[in-house]
């Protein structure tokens, strides 16, 4: 369309492959852009180069880092005989920002999932039996998602590591902190009851 | 935190500069891009710095173009006798996927709002003046958005624009087409009252 430059197109199409933005989102976002006198464009361009540029993969714990082991694999404050195995990185900086955890991770990087093209191999799953078979492991606490499929995952990764002769748990289920009693689906108030603690 | 790379960070921050987008989407965003394997982020950074090294302002209407004049100004098909003043290049884009108007665009920039810092030399209201002066122009339609901003900005357009003797028109107000009668507003139903066509 000729009212449009093709550059303004592009970014258009390329912001509209980010999940949750439609292509009037992505025409907004690129005109703020355009508008926007900060140079956001261009330092939005240098933190996307330097995303892929500078980040790989833990050999240890396959969390995202800058440096190889990560900084958390590498620190010798951390307890690594405690492993808490997670689906994704966001999973570990929400641990890290509650701060009580002060074991390592792994990072399974996804979950069980074959209608979505995810099996065993896909997941960092052959990678953790090793770590575990081959370390000083006391316990892995199975920090997988409360959802069906993360359900799923800690049950396939209790079969794999039960032979294995370590600890495994997992996180508790209740009602979240803070959360309402009237709000609480019934599922979670199910596992709240199983789950009571004498006081 | 250490769980983050610094790379992570800054990219999480800058894409918080985005409106509408929070901490928590701009992490979500971060992580996806980072899991992408088609190269998004290489590719999301290529049109973001494109976008302004590629793009100006047209000299004659002030749209986005790669090209100056614009191809819309340098369309012979197009009549530059109608001049359609519009805030924003969002807006020349909605009225081109419409299709109906062949006349040429004005874009100003923006709204007159004392509140936000918009004034009348932050938009290019000077220019549209000049330029009917200078021109040949049969007829000008403010399409300035249906909001009591757009509706100031075009009535000071009108004061301005009046002692050329050209013809000043504007959109037509009333029902959205396609749109439920129970769920207009008031202001627009007395609009489309007051608007309303023998059929």
């Amino acid at each position: 369309m000729e009212a449009t430059p093709a550059s303004v197109t592009k970014l258009i199409d390329e912001l509209s492959e980010l999940p949750g933005v439609g292509r009037k989102t992505a025409a907004r976002l690129t005109f703020f852009l355009l508008r926007n006198q900060n140079d956001l464009a261009e330092r939005l361009a240098t933190a996307l180069h330097d995303l892929k540029e500078r980040t790989r993969f833990c050999s240890v714990c396959y969390n995202i880092t800058e440096d190889d082991p990560c900084p958390i694999c590498s620190n010798p404050d951390r307890d690594p005989r405690v492993l808490c195995v997670v689906e994704e990185p966001l999973a570990v900086i929400a641990l890290e920002q509650a701060g009580v955890f002060r074991g390592v991770y792994h990072v399974l990087h996804g979950v069980l999932s074959p209608s979505q093209g995810m099996f065993v191999e896909n997941l960092r799953i052959g990678e953790l039996v090793t770590r575990v078979r081959g370390g000083d492991v006391d316990e892995i606490i199975l920090a997988t998602n409360p959802t069906s499929e993360g359900d799923w995952t800690a049950s396939y990764l209790l079969t794999q590591l039960h032979p294995l002769g370590v600890r495994v748990t997992r996180l508790g289920r209740g009602l979240p902190v803070g959360g309402d009693l009237e709000y609480a689906d019934s599922v979670t108030l199910t596992r709240a009851l199983e789950g009571r603690e004498t006081i």
